[in-house]
């Protein structure tokens, strides 16, 4: 899977990579870069998703997020069946260049994902001493039509 | 490497999985699971590791974050040198239960980031239709005293 882009810049020294201004995405071995897509408004984490360098440029030019479906093996674009579609405010990138932050606008019932929740993250982890397999807790509502989604 | 724990449930059907209460991370083919750290009190995405089943058993039992770093091959308490400890208020788990994202107070200086930044995403991505390589945006100041930090 190609990891290069017209829009990428050479992966220079480690302070150039850390702290430089030259965007040096780094993929992979897969080819992939992870993607921690976040509410514009509430600043909630979303969903955790993967970005080869076609989604990412797609991304980047459009405005519309793009991901790459590991299990389907195939580029989307958010919402698209859904019409939970994703609208960019704002793309970040880590220190090291190899995580990025999506901060997003929701489209159609403000949901993102599958299973019929706003966020992915709907059930936590107890913290604490324990002993046998941990029960989660759901802590959100489903959205209103919930139900199973596609892309 | 390891990816059992007495805190783990098997892997259920992918309704279990998706929807139930069973705690039943998955860890890919390394034996890691992705996290997201965010600011309790901001909401702030601070920054992206992984852990593997032993970090993540380690930070469930005791509320101190504990990562896996692919680079050193070691496991390390989040702050153990440079004081930027993180204490967990919260761990959910998305609906494929193969990503985290964890909630921590920051000790020391409050930063995140070994370059110097309270969060690894200092840096923007500009969007729209673009020629050549891009150029990030530096969008945050650094902490005071800030200096290359250790774990």
């Amino acid at each position: 899977m190609s990891t290069t882009s017209p829009l990428f810049g050479p992966r220079g020294t480690e302070a150039e990579i850390e702290e430089g201004t030259v965007f040096a995405p780094k993929f992979d071995a897969d080819g992939l870069i992870p993607v921690v897509a976040t509410d514009a408004n509430t600043g909630d984490v979303l969903m955790f998703a993967w970005m080869n360098a076609e989604a990412l440029e797609k991304t980047i030019r459009t405005g519309d997020v793009w991901y790459w479906s590991r299990s389907r093996k195939a580029l989307w674009r958010k919402g698209e069946t859904s019409g939970q579609t994703q609208s960019v405010r704002d793309i970040r990138i880590d220190c090291d260049q190899d995580a990025l932050v999506i901060k997003v606008e929701v489209g159609g019932d403000g949901g993102a994902c599958h299973v019929g929740y706003r966020s992915c993250f709907f059930r936590s982890v107890p913290v604490g001493p324990a002993d046998g397999p941990l029960t989660l807790r759901i802590e959100d509502a489903k959205l209103p039509g919930n139900g199973h989604k596609h892309p």
